[in-house]
């Protein structure tokens, strides 16, 4: 039986003093929205109410959350149960605390912890009695140093490093008790853990599952387990006595209806139910959890052992394997790369989550890379993915820094790397660990050599072998950038990535603005037009935001260069969100023209953890889509007819050009049929071409012709690029570019 | 007390049935020989004493070997020993058995294993008597599959694949008791293990010590550990009383000699001395070794975290580190690959690696790679190397193949690594762990992901984290091959790697005949001019050794290219070695102006298992040196005058060029001096050009001119730049090409 518990929290400058006061905490949640919330603060999220402290002092402070980081905070609560009865044990269970803890009993010290996603148990049982009083006090932040204030303070520590302050993510360093935490009796004999192993047959025609028991005691009691079918039909039924604390019992599972990723078949999951009895057949103790069948490979793509990169004497290596092969079958993995979708995960519930991932899964995703930057992410999030056929690559919470291999580092590092991956390995869901990000670029510098990566491989190696471990992103022959429509030297999206050949583009952006309603709520109405910087729009980070460039994201430059400067919010929201739809569609449709030698494509980045102004995500911060997001979800449909057009803007005379493919993600064959390729100039629409398309074979793309047409005198505006497939309209494309005067 | 055991041997078809004879066995050795010396049969490294079935039918079988993979061989001993003394334990020592075994007495199975890498011991006390049998049944050579008949047989065992046939291996696998095996009787308190561990501190001005023991049993005895320095004085004394079976003890040593490669200073061992005593003060075990103080990191090379290969949008991670830093000094790895010096790993001695191991030195190595065809050497190879400061590049017994990671493989590959790892680990000259050879080619198709790999690497984690470790080599970057003077495609040495950017070359090759006396001995008279295929020639790898190419590694075409057709076979000799010279020459200098962004240069390979006609070795079986030996030394001076000439043969006529550089590769700084360039044409010296050098850093490279000559009508026949250094002679070079007829 659980028991809340009703929480109070107060800060001091030290571990050994008592708070002055003490207000109401939300568990769970952080100490910060609990002080603003006490202090009658408005929400953080919106208009002149962030503490841009740090990044520009040329925004008043309107509250300051900058000295929450240095003072311990001390959670309290009155132990309110009625005395166990005999024989049943009294636990104290918490999640996780975020980040540094003690937990005290009375003022004495009963459990000591640094690190976040371990979670933990204390039995109180004759140890704690009914008004006693449990405190957990919470360290200061992390730091590595004081000076400067940046993001590399996190680097000793599992602290995820983006709350520190990061392009899309304002200083704000969340502290806390961040997951469930109650107090529970339970009967002397339950279960300490119950979990689900399988392997698959070499034809994926049998599962044979182990399930593995640790019990509280031994020699007692009677085990029931059983597996259900999606029709809630048992199909495995096993009785037995557990003789040792740990024990493992196998079964076995016939022609299993396999989990696969979204758009590649149904992600079926098992449900499987084990139940402990006492001797009068009284249930002590049950478990529920979810089973999905399926086999992860990462190979090699299909040019790797003869790449034109590596022939010849000299001769190195092919290129590190990056393609998903799933139930025997190769993907094209194509998605987004996820942040935390709050800057307090304490806040974060499944409903957070259900919205951002409905729209993942409607925009045609079948994968999200869980990035460093950010905390894992909470049981919910897994469980949906689960749902939706979205794999998930998993990050540890390393990213764009030099994590040192010191002995206290590895120390936390180690606990916490194995309980993340003890927590996750069980989802179906879950298909790639990786190190953390960037961790082999010039602004990381750590190598294949630092302990930090080689003990994380030998923790996934240990307890979770046969999912996949890469060391960072990106590795040989991946990429990741560029981050603009447009860079500084003048090439497009349009020209730098058909010019690459790389196996993955595991992060690429163009930003765009929020939408005029969210704006309004996060930009006071003086600041609003034009935009500038020194006002909100650079406390919200569409001045200065990135690499010291004076208007990411907001891109002002890029704006003004094809459409001139904007005359007002509406036009400047337009232009910005055509870019970033238009550049976006492109990058996606050319990574997967560049099948199969490239076979995953993630944009940077989905969502985002409070509402920018200028972003790179597809949503606004909670769950508000740009129009981006409909972009990437045309790209990614499993079929489409696509166009290669090798720039974005066009002047009268110049000769306009388009590659056609057929694009085919999907497990089925495309029959015969035709394209139309139509061009839509000043209201007329111009038949220049029709493709007549044969037979294609599943998951394989189908080059066509290159349409050529001189563009005549037309005025400035918009030209369009209409595909239309015959009989398939949801196959249909369409590419609005430019026509700029002479 | 050390006993030594007389053993014979004998096959058997089935591992229950006993054989009908025995013979004499050599231990350690292989029973190979031991039926070859008890049939009276000749040395297989001579004449036609080989069994070339596998390879080439056209030459007759001498004698056959081959039935001998097969069978069981059963190693048999009478236990002569006076009965223990009350109190003393007897053991049954044994260092290695080659591959799977078993262990009996008087008939009874009483240890099993499979793998040749971990020693084993087995207590007798109580258990034997004098005059019992103890037998070791070895079982047939391990084999993935029947057929073909091929080193690939080997990819599901830790049995060095070299010995199934490769290009200057025959076919010929040994088996057998391997390393040193005897009785030993000891007192009841003995240690079971003994090791030192150091850190270094940071500025490398203090040793941190652990000594860790391991004692049959605990609460008695007495330790005492000295540690002495070159000169013999005692630097450190502790004594102690063990009271756990495995203890650490430590110290510290302040201001340590260092311990330093080849050419970069003294390679300084101490000596540890650990002695156990009883109470009474009776010494009861004592155990001596010695440590090396370095401080080993792989390091980005200069240039790479800036690398023009990884510039701009989309943007992969660097190239993964190969650069060798010790005790804080970036160093230019120099020397070659290593392979089993003696078809049977059992019959290798110390001596039989002194000679080696100086010519090496003398060479000025600084590094050699075990390369993972061949066994992990014994003891005295990794002791002389310690002494010489010779850095050693230890591989696993992987190579060339795709060792699927079955549970069956892993487990045998986890014992035997783990083996391997804890007999180096406290060896100074081992700097890098490496996975195997050439695993990620297309010859091997295995990858990053390979559970073999990652089971290594945590192996090496867990038990040796300061070493580095690699998967394999090539990794991206680096580079394999070529192994021609000249490719087929026309490139010679002298263009194709100018034109690599190879951050390492670990592997490259030029090959060369044998000396006359060697091939006078290896093919019969009748055979010996002109070479042809079908003779002895072939299965002395002169013909189709490689890559099915048809004079490899002969290379006839090539000499005749240059030199037209031999009429002697001294004019062949003359002409194979002269190219295998000038060719490495080459390519070690080049790989060094490369520096830094190029750190190391290692040829393949420096020495053989048995005697080849033609091969890419520097030195004959079993250790006599070709002329290359002497280039590639003089190529790997600490300092040098070096010039890059970017092709061997001119016409009169054409401009001869070359650029100069000064090399230098020592701790020391070049001061200013001249270097002359001189062209010997014609027995004429003629003076082209002096070059006032400047003053040039230690360790650091010094470009020069370009001298320019155009050829004048000249005579067919040598040309030769001489480079001289005034003041310093042994800095000179010369470098001789051919003139052709016009």
């Amino acid at each position: 039986m659980k028991i809340s518990l009703q929480w109070t929290v107060g800060f001091t400058q030290e571990a050994k003093s008592l708070p002055e006061n003490f207000i109401p905490a939300v568990v769970p949640g952080a100490v910060q929205p609990d002080w603003a919330s006490a202090k009658g603060w408005p929400a953080i999220e919106y208009q002149a109410n962030y503490p841009v402290r740090y990044e520009d002092r040329n925004v008043p402070i309107a509250v300051d959350y900058e000295w929450m980081e240095d003072v311990y905070w001390l959670y309290r609560t009155k132990l309110d149960f009625i005395s166990t009865i005999a024989g049943q044990r009294l636990y104290f269970v918490c999640g996780g605390v975020d980040y540094r803890f003690q937990v005290h009993l009375n003022g004495q010290i009963i459990y000591d912890q640094e690190g976040m996603f371990t979670p933990f148990e204390i039995d109180l049982t004759d140890r704690a009695q009914p008004g006693d009083i449990l405190e957990v006090l919470v360290f200061p932040v992390p730091k590595m140093y004081h000076n400067p204030i940046d993001e590399k303070q996190s680097n000793q520590s599992c602290k995820p490093a983006f709350s520190y302050g990061w392009d899309f993510h304002p200083r704000l360093i969340p502290l806390g008790i961040w997951q469930e935490t109650y107090l529970e009796t339970r009967p002397a004999l339950h279960f300490r853990s119950v979990e689900v192993f399988y392997e698959l047959s070499q034809k994926l025609d049998q599962a044979n599952l182990c399930l593995e028991i640790i019990t509280s005691q031994i020699g007692l009691g009677r085990l029931k387990w059983k597996i259900l079918d999606r029709a809630g039909q048992v199909i495995l039924e096993k009785e037995n006595t557990p003789e040792q604390f740990q024990q493992c019992f196998s079964g076995s599972i016939e022609s299993p209806d396999l989990w696969w990723p979204n758009g590649q078949g149904e992600p079926v999951l098992y449900t499987s139910i084990v139940e402990l009895y006492d001797g009068a057949g009284t249930l002590l103790d049950n478990r529920m959890s979810r089973v999905g069948f399926r086999k992860i490979r990462l190979v090699p793509h299909a040019q790797s052992w003869n790449d034109p990169d590596n022939a010849g004497f000299p001769n190195s290596r092919n290129k590190p394997p990056i393609t998903l092969e799933i139930n025997g079958r190769v993907i094209f993995a194509k998605g987004s790369n996820w942040v935390g979708p709050d800057m307090f995960p304490g806040r974060i519930t499944t409903d957070t989550y259900r919205l951002l991932l409905q729209a993942a899964y409607d925009a045609n995703f079948n994968m999200l890379r869980c990035w460093g930057g950010a905390p894992v992410q909470k049981e919910g999030f897994f469980d949906l993915c689960d749902e939706l056929g979205i794999m998930i690559w998993q990050e540890f919470p390393l990213a764009c820094g030099f994590y040192e291999g010191t002995p206290a580092y590895l120390r936390v590092l180690d606990q916490e790397s194995r309980s993340i991956i003890r927590r996750l390995r069980s989802h179906a869901s879950v298909v790639l660990w990786c190190g953390g990000n960037e961790l082999f670029n010039n602004w990381s510098c750590m190598t294949d050599q630092d302990l930090a990566l080689r003990l994380l491989d030998r923790n996934c190696f240990e307890l979770d072998p046969h999912r996949p471990y890469i060391m960072t992103s990106p590795l040989s022959g991946w990429a990741h950038g560029g981050y603009q429509f447009r860079l500084h030297n003048g090439n497009e999206v349009f020209q730098y990535f058909p010019k690459a050949h790389n196996t993955a583009y595991t992060e690429f952006g163009v930003p765009g603005i929020a939408g005029i309603k969210l704006l309004e709520r996060i930009i006071p109405a003086e600041d609003l037009f034009p935009p500038r910087p020194g006002t909100y729009w650079q406390a919200r980070h569409a001045f200065h935001a990135w690499n010291g460039s004076p208007d990411s994201w907001l891109e002002l430059w890029c704006i003004e260069h094809y459409y001139g400067m904007p005359a007002t919010l509406e036009q400047l929201v337009e232009w910005s969100q055509w870019l970033q739809s238009e550049g976006l569609k492109f990058v996606f449709e050319e990574a997967r023209r560049q099948k199969p030698v490239c076979s995953m494509a993630l944009n940077w980045c989905f969502n985002e953890p409070w509402p920018n102004a200028a972003n790179n995500s597809l949503l606004s911060w909670p769950a508000e889509p740009k129009p981006s997001l409909k972009a990437v979800s045309d790209a990614l449909r499993p079929v489409l007819a696509s166009a290669r057009i090798p720039q974005f803007s066009w002047v009268p005379g110049e000769t306009f050009t388009a590659d056609l493919y057929m694009l085919n993600d999907s497990p089925a064959a495309i029959a015969e049929g035709r394209v139309d390729a139509t061009l839509r100039v000043a209201n007329q629409d111009l038949l220049l071409l029709s493709w007549e398309i044969p037979g294609t074979p599943a998951n394989t793309n189908l080059p066509g012709p290159t349409l050529r047409y001189s563009l005549p005198d037309l005025p400035a505006g918009r030209i369009t690029l209409c595909l239309r497939v015959k009989d398939h309209p949801d196959w249909n494309s369409e590419y609005n570019y430019l026509i700029l005067g002479k």
